[in-house]
């Protein structure tokens, strides 16, 4: 065994030693040797195995042989004692006549003690796993894993359960939490004086509360209620354990806080047994035994997983929008979750305000929602509604001067699974738009969220420019379809090239004169001609492109994409005055910001020129999903969304089943 | 090369594109062809290699061969432009009939551009290492390395360098720099409207400062101030920097923050090739080239490297121990450095109030002072004698209510080097002494400054309990000598046990009577015999041995030891009552607590029992360490240091030569 302490051999005391199973004990031979020693003996019970080193060459040290200076006596037990001092180890020394000088007498007390976790991950906790201080990631790997307890097991008083301070917890909330349980055999009571301390240092004690369960649990009492006292938490970093001879007592361990810029997630639990000295004299630590959690990252779940619940608010004029969307909704076998005014206030951007993710660990998960720093009318919509029994909630509050637009969660968006250069990435990768990091002025997505989503690890973020739109969130450019062939799904990118080349072909065609925006009332009409000829038009078309293109090449660098993993969709851009700044507006409304809900896309209705009564947006929109199996609805989204510079994306959420790649069985 | 980036082929406008040379040009033959475009052909001039993928049956691309969905052009050059628009590729499009329907041309200018930095790490700056943009540790490794510029150039107002606002830079400051050099080959002017801009991330900008070399240098100015002005820094974090052709541009690279709990030490700074689109719309990056840096630990320098300097602090009453501790550095060849009572203000703890160490990297490298939180009355020393030209200064200043005594640097020490369980630490590791971490109260080494020793991460610290002895410090029970033999090194302890061994033998050899304190004025004697028969004492050394018992468990575990790397030293402790609390100081003057100079070793005169004349306790040492070929030389400093509970280490402070083995080359 690994952990050796030394010990003292006196030949004036008799010396009680409390031992712990699995370790050693070492005590020189020399130091306690009386002076003219020359020869030493040893004697010990059955219970007792020890060496001497360096090794003589003798088969038995019952009788005398002689002492060197380096003489050393390492000391194990094979098991836990029944009584106190129930086992006994005595050396004698002589002098140059092998007459008995004195001797030195080791009572010995064995105990057997484990703190223990579910570090192989299967729900269960074993007993002594012997990487259980250690963390490591992959199929083949170890340690145990804790859940930030950031739902809310109360409606009363909603608050998430780690951020209550109440000492004592129902059993409905230690499920949220791990298991840990300190097993232990020996006499039914320690030797006077000695404790078992559980401890963790200042830091985690930030991060981390333990509850110890009170054991004895009476069927009778109808409430379950304070049965689950705190042990350790930030304000008490050690506690005294009561040590029960051979039981076992059974600890929940919460998490408080999300890996962060400050915190790589994980936390470590010691239990040391202490010796006592005398009054006033610090107790020494005589073995400690150590266990290690990872605390959960939050996930996000990428388009290509299936759908759960969709979200959308109700305001005073989008109800074409709603029923567009509850048909969709409906008919795809999904439920469709109406926010409505009293609780969004007019605040219709349902994509923005939130994002939907989940933890999880092998006893437990459930969904946790990312409040945005956004904070506009929808902003008590997560915590009010969302947060819940097994639904939790996190969030990250900058400086109200920090936040701008590129905050909203219509900027957080998360690819399917993807494999680059040979590195999996079997959750996906989150992407986030920001400002060019050579611009010397720029909005971007605050550095707070920005550190939380690189701090979970598990889905390495790629930062994409979408600073050159107005609104400046990346899917008003980009979206992921799924797909049964190649990498399971598309990337689907808005192309103003792709437009142009459309429109040509219509003009070539003869249908020059057909009309954008048609059918919608008090909005005025423009033929393909009139904006083939707009040279204005064109050249910010063609910068809207360098700039998606730029994102292109960084996509495809970055989810090792190929060109034919990419489809790029008709869509026009115009640039708008803001502050001396030009950004980019979707010229109509912009298609690749669609609601995917398996094969259904729900597509914001084009208003495309028409031939022969069909719109050729739509048209094309059709065939390129339709060779994908997806299935197109356009929902209008004109008038209550497209005009206040958003889309279906925007106005939606869907919340999506967790993966089935569990996250801690990544290699990294 | 992995560099790609898409163009646009447009067929209304002759587009003009500046390539830089190792990146690949990508354009989508398809999304600019003409409606009805069949087929396509492709020339290009000399300097110009293209591919068609998918890859076609056919061995030229001049006449017209068919046009795909999916075709891509992939574009490269040869070399770098001699003229803006050298050079031209254009693509004609073709109808059915092989009618030509209209071209696309792309008028090329190459330059190539690179940011260079030594990131072979043999002095000088390679051209273009393909590794410049990672950091990897080891023989093998690579990666450019930074110094904290932490030294004071001038005297005049003196100021770590790195601590001053001032924007420009003489060449004596450039040094301690970094060199960058920026090396651009293509013609005389970027296109209108390119620039080059020198960019660093917000997070970055905190940690280094770049300055540029004016270049032209003038050999008839006599001073070489004013010559390097910033260029980047917190409030400036991207600069444009000109294009000179074929030429080079070299800066100067300077690191201001340590490696800490916050920051890995890893820094990056790119140079972006912006393009411009028009007035108004920010400027794209169309070419990004990066470097990293990793900001050099400071290091700390065991006893057994060679001495430079020793300092100690002359005081009223330290005469006799000044004469002693002259006499012993002049002998053994080395210098001592004085400082006097105007600059100590009567505090005479020179171990306490600083740790020499230092700083290196393949083009520099100098001493660095770490100033203690402790700032008693010795508080200025380490700044205003210490620090100066190519002599360092660095600081962590906790609240002071968090400073006690375990913050002074008796209580930070370094172990020679060691191999433990096969893991190499080729610069030893870092001793601090801590409280037990069960303790519910207790004194520690102030997190701050534990949080920079382990964030160096070469000399990895291990924790020792030393808030057991009164003063709190490692070194009041431990020290590292040389040896010639085994690890190189023995460990010495301070060892009650083997204090009492030895007084039990003198007893035994009828030398009970013998006295301890004999020659001090004033100071009542003790007999051997009394000293036996008082159990008291015999309970707090059995209680202070089994503290460093352990610490000893400790260091063999973490250093690892065995036991013949361990020498027991003859030293008893007693304990003290403070604030209810018992803890331990030296009986008489603590043997352990010695400066090692080489083989020559400065030890508190310890004025134990005589035989013959003899102190027993000198000649013990004496037999000890002459066998390891070390020389004695005992140091009386009863009166003025032990007595008021410091020895010879707590006094004094030794520089050393920097380690032979560079730290870069560690394998982590
Ligand atoms: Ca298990
Ligand atoms: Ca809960
Ligand atoms: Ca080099
Ligand atoms: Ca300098």
């Amino acid at each position: 065994s690994q952990y050796t302490r030394t010990c003292r051999l006196d030949v004036e005391k008799r010396q009680s030693v409390l031992y712990v199973l699995g370790t050693t004990l070492k005590a020189s031979l020399n130091r306690s040797a009386p002076p003219k020693t020359k020869y030493f003996s040893v004697k010990c019970t059955d219970n007792v195995q020890y060496i001497i080193s360096p090794l003589l060459q003798t088969t038995s040290y019952l009788s005398p042989v002689p002492l060197m200076d380096n003489s050393v006596l390492l000391i194990t037990m094979k098991e836990a004692s029944v009584h106190e001092n129930d086992n006994k180890l005595s050396v004698w020394y002589y002098d140059a006549d092998k007459t008995v000088l004195d001797k030195a007498v080791l009572h010995l007390t064995g105990v057997d003690i484990s703190l223990d976790v579910d570090a192989d991950r299967d729900g269960f906790v074993e007993k002594n796993n012997p990487n259980k201080n250690t963390w490591k990631w992959g199929p083949h790997g170890h340690g145990a894993i804790l859940l930030v307890n950031c739902d809310a097991e109360s409606l009363y008083k909603k608050r998430p359960d780690h951020e209550r301070n109440i000492k004592r917890r129902m059993s409905s909330d230690v499920k949220d939490m791990s298991p840990m349980v300190l097993r232990t055999k020996g006499p039914a009571k320690l030797p006077e004086g000695y404790k078992l301390v559980l401890h963790i240092c200042q830091s985690d004690g930030e991060k981390i509360r333990v509850f110890i369960s009170s054991g004895k649990r009476d069927k009778n009492i109808h409430t379950d209620m304070d049965h689950y006292p705190l042990v350790l938490y930030s304000a008490s970093l050690s506690k005294e354990i009561p040590y029960l001879g051979n039981d076992e007592i059974k600890f929940y361990v919460e998490g408080v806080k999300f890996p962060d810029k400050d915190f790589d997630g994980l936390i470590h639990i010691n239990l040391s047994l202490l010796e006592p000295i005398s009054e006033g004299i610090p107790e020494t630590p005589i073995f400690t035994d150590a266990v290690v959690f990872r605390v959960a990252p939050w996930i996000m779940t990428p388009n290509t997983l299936r759908p759960v619940e969709v979200f959308v608010c109700s305001t005073k004029d989008n109800y074409k929008f709603l029923k567009g969307m509850k048909s969709l909704v409906e008919s795809s076998g999904y439920k469709l979750k109406i926010c409505h005014e009293y609780m969004n206030r007019g605040d219709r951007w349902m994509q923005d305000e939130l994002e939907f993710g989940y933890i999880d660990s092998p006893h437990h998960g459930f969904p946790v929602v990312l409040d945005s720093p956004r904070d506009q009318q929808l902003d008590d919509f997560p915590y009010d509604v969302l947060l819940g029994p097994d639904f939790g909630y996190v969030t990250r509050e900058p400086k109200r001067k920090d936040v701008s637009s590129l905050d909203s969660f219509g900027n957080l968006e998360v690819s399917p699974p993807v494999t680059v250069n040979g590195k999996h990435y079997p959750l996906g990768r989150i992407i986030i738009g920001v400002a060019f990091p050579t611009a010397s002025k720029g909005r971007n997505m605050t550095k707070m969220v920005q550190d939380f989503l690189w701090a979970q690890t598990v889905q390495e973020p790629i930062a994409l420019f979408s600073d050159w739109l107005e609104v400046g969130h990346v899917d008003e450019f980009m979206s992921f379809v799924p797909a049964k062939d190649r990498k399971g799904f598309r990337l689907l990118l808005a192309s103003p090239d792709a437009g142009y080349k459309l429109f040509k072909n219509l003009q070539n065609d003869g249908h020059g004169d057909a009309k954008l925006f048609e059918d919608i009332p008090d909005e005025p009409t423009i033929t393909v001609n009139e904006i083939l000829a707009d040279k204005i038009l064109q050249d910010e078309n063609n910068y809207s492109q360098s700039c998606i293109d730029w994102n292109r090449d960084v996509l495809k660098r970055e989810l090792g994409l190929d060109d034919e993993d990419i489809i790029d969709l008709p869509v026009l851009f115009k640039l708008v005055e803001d502050g001396g700044q030009y950004r980019a507006l979707a010229y109509y409304p912009d298609m690749v910001n669609m609601i995917v809900l398996g094969e259904n896309l729900g597509i914001p209705k084009p208003f495309g020129p028409k031939v022969n009564g069909v719109c050729a947006l739509e048209q094309e929109m059709v065939s390129l999903m339709g060779n994908l199996g997806l299935t197109c609805t356009f929902i209008d989204d004109f008038t209550s969304y497209h005009k206040l510079m958003g889309e279906v994306h925007c106005g939606s959420n869907v919340r999506r089943s967790p993966f089935d790649f569990k996250w801690w069985n990544m290699e990294m």
